[in-house]
């Protein structure tokens, strides 16, 4: 067999997992949009199948003897080639797959759907109890899989590498420390500011209808194409990209908070166009497929908070919200409504966190994580450790399990070692913004006359096409020129809060 | 290998095909649901793909050694035990599919959603030449299937088979001739009568919000299990089985029309109900699979015209009616709508067309299903030949081809030889009611009081827990004493129609 023959294998071994994979995205979706509650016992059997056929079709023999091959061949002599990055690629998760047993991987997929079913009960009854027992199951599964996988230090690293290729929980631990040290002094400072935000206005009544119809809006200004894509709800916000020109996202409405949805609708936009914005040419290859989760939260956070939480966002969207919003928002200046989505204060829930307090949530669940899935921390533990890390790191003390440590549906999904990719993407959504800014002219004036054309073309060049191409750090190193480092996001967030708060 | 190892092994095979069914049967209720436009490529591929696992999986190797080893032991000896019912089922399966190559199989899968959507777009414009080439190929894969799978007398026989075992065209023909015979006749007295109808009722505003209200409490009346199920808004109304737990079905609404969503949804529920009443102890079996698509249609028109348009049934309902649309129907007695709502006049469409009319809705499309398969009619001439039957047999030209032949998804769906089940399920219908009425003490009585269970449990053991224990003709000869004859509907069609139009 040549060298071409077996890349062209290969590249077809990939589209068939790819399709079963795409297969499992729709199932997912349904089942956290759609699907009856009756239908989840049907769903698990859907997902653990398909999940262990991919698995035969990852394994399959002589899949080894084929990459062997082309890795010895000049098809991958440029290491940014599309034949090298997708030999790369593929060669990983063949390392991967391979030792994970088929049983294994099918029980995960089963367990998933059940847990997420409980845990969404579990939450709306604040009741951790009821879904520790899946919790356990879950742990246990990823402990598993972390021990098959292997690894240095901590299974942790096992994990984590899946979300973040070459990601350590060492280096992202030091990370973590030197952005903590540098964000208490700045959260001080707020804490200590005379200047009071009229949040309240947020919390007023805002009807469904309504928001939908501005997120709506919102999601077209900014590019998310809908004849490309959708938006539900969910119980919990999400994206999730179903096959080209299927990317599918997720949020949650509260009548009585306007953030909660609209937030969240920036953040799942940003998660879609960069699906959306992806390279056709690599269509269905490992290439067009972006591996860095941390990527991906970048542009997530990068839509939420850089973009949507600035001024000049609002100085184009502010109209319109008053115009959907009259009883909440006439009497409301754009300038106190800008102070009160930047916001500053601890509080006990994740996703309407502050730019500013956002990390310490992430750090809570990373300690957590680390300490499940080593075992030091039993899951029964979990309310009362989750609560003293609140305490220690919020100076909060959530009232129920809703508010605590039920929040998230990521642990049920069986995303351990997820979260971290959240302040990553923080730290690169901060290095992007910035040499955007430098790269194009008057991009905040863009905003103000609701053109966010300029932006999304940019990051399409520079991060959504490029795909697999490189690993994160790499990426962001050769668009920005600097490797990651949490000082540009600090450096931001100095300046921003130094002029909303006065300090 | 022991028969019943041998058996074991054929149940596992079976449930891997019926999971692989159930992904493909999400996919495609997703597809005219939710999915945006823009996915549909990609939908296509997974359908295809999933199609052509599925065939690999229904002919492995060692299948038809397995079926013969069982076939031969003391297993199916009793021909109706759920052994014997299960192996005859997996041998008809087989049989189908080692006749079909895979490539058919996944060219059928594959083009189905590309036909469905041009077809959306085609009906929307009333533009059959862009639907045509689609039909074209949905004919010609179709006819290739036939071929493939042999037929003693005509092609159509090979494809009716598969909706209705052991179905043959000509006694189908034979059967509607009958009809036809008898229905002339009833149709020229109604016609010669001076009773006139007010008709217009139903064709006045009914805000499509109070619609779904009140077909969700119209569904949930009739017994369909929300918690098992869902009602989904869709370009043609269908139902789905999902899987055990998951029955989906959809309706579409139109503001100036009540009966365009309410009948649809009688009809939806009825098939609906069917699953939902499914003997728990043979799921995920062969037997406990519904096999005719007949006895199926029996139990949609069932509950769409003999309980749905009956008397006792709007004796409850109509109250609720007028409350939801008191616009339309506040001054309209209950009386006026019954006459309404049993309305007898050719129409051009099938959906909405009335029960003396309707059959020959099914008759104009099994003639030209059966011409288009021979090749005696060429998809370009389909438009013309339409019109002409129409002309014939309902006495009306549709003014252009949404109304024509284009208001139909089925072809688009692939689905050619299905159309015969609905007259057959009117036959079947129509006999289980006169049976369900005589052992059943008061039962539309009890309609009028909303009770529903009582047919529902009678159904539910003599037909929907039976799944595909017998063959219908069988079922229905011992659940009523007879073979399956017209002669029942004409005479309910009789007594009913002479009284509401005074013959």
């Amino acid at each position: 067999m040549t060298p071409d023959a077996a890349y062209q294998e290969l590249l077809r071994c990939y589209q068939e997992e790819a399709l079963l994979e795409s297969c499992q995205a729709l199932l997912g979706w349904d089942e956290v949009t759609y699907m009856p509650p009756g239908g989840v016992a049907a769903r698990a059997n859907q997902l653990a199948y398909l999940a262990g056929l991919q698995h035969e079709k990852a394994t399959s023999k002589g899949l080894g003897d084929l990459l062997a091959l082309v890795e010895k061949s000049d098809l991958v002599k440029d290491a940014v080639s599309p034949a090298a990055v997708n030999v790369r690629e593929i060669r990983r998760a063949y390392e991967r797959f391979v030792k994970l047993p088929r049983k294994l991987v099918e029980e995960q997929a089963r367990i998933a759907p059940l847990a997420q079913q409980q845990w969404a009960t579990s939450l709306q009854e604040a009741d951790f109890a009821s879904f520790a027992p899946w919790l356990e199951k879950t742990v246990a599964l990823r402990r598993q899989e972390a021990e098959c996988l292997g690894y240095k230090k901590t299974p942790y690293d096992a994990l984590l590498d899946y979300y973040e290729p070459g990601a350590r929980t060492a280096d992202i631990a030091r990370l973590f420390d030197a952005l903590q040290a540098e964000l208490t002094p700045l959260l001080s400072a707020i804490a200590g500011s005379r200047r009071r935000r009229k949040f309240a206005i947020l919390k007023r009544h805002f009807p469904v209808e309504r928001q939908h119809a501005f997120a709506m809006e919102a999601a077209v200004a900014l590019g998310f194409d809908f004849e490309r894509g959708r938006l539900d709800t969910s119980v919990h916000a999400f994206s999730t990209h179903i096959g080209p020109g299927d990317c599918r996202i997720a949020i949650r409405y509260n009548p009585n908070f306007f953030s909660e949805a609209f937030f969240a609708l920036l953040h799942e936009v940003g998660h879609g166009l960069y699906e959306q914005g992806a390279d056709p040419e690599h269509e269905g290859t490992p290439l067009g497929t972006p591996n860095s989760l941390a990527l991906h939260e970048s542009q997530a956070r990068l839509w939420e908070n850089l973009v949507g939480r600035g001024l000049s966002f609002w100085k184009y969207f502010y109209p319109r919200a008053r115009q959907a919003f009259p009883e909440a928002l006439g009497k409301v200046s754009l300038g106190d409504f800008y102070l009160a989505v930047n916001h500053v204060e601890p509080s006990l829930n994740r996703v309407q966190a502050d730019e500013v307090t956002y990390n310490l949530h992430i750090w809570i669940r990373f300690e957590l994580e680390k300490a499940l899935l080593s075992g030091d921390l039993p899951v029964a533990d979990v309310p009362a450790a989750w609560n003293e890390a609140c305490k220690k790191y919020l100076g909060l003390v959530p009232p129920n399990d809703a508010e605590g440590c039920l929040q998230d549906g990521h642990w049920s999904e069986g995303l351990i070692g997820y979260f971290p990719t959240y302040t990553l993407g923080n730290l690169f959504a901060a290095q992007l913004f910035d040499k955007a800014r430098l790269e194009i002219a008057g991009l905040e004036d863009g905003f103000a006359q609701g053109n966010f054309a300029a932006l999304f073309e940019w990051l399409r060049d520079k991060i959504y096409r490029q795909g697999s191409r490189y690993f994160s750090k790499d990426l962001v190193l050769s668009v920005t020129g600097a490797a990651p480092d949490h000082r540009p996001l600090v450096e931001s967030l100095r300046v921003k809060y130094s002029e909303v708060y006065g300090l």
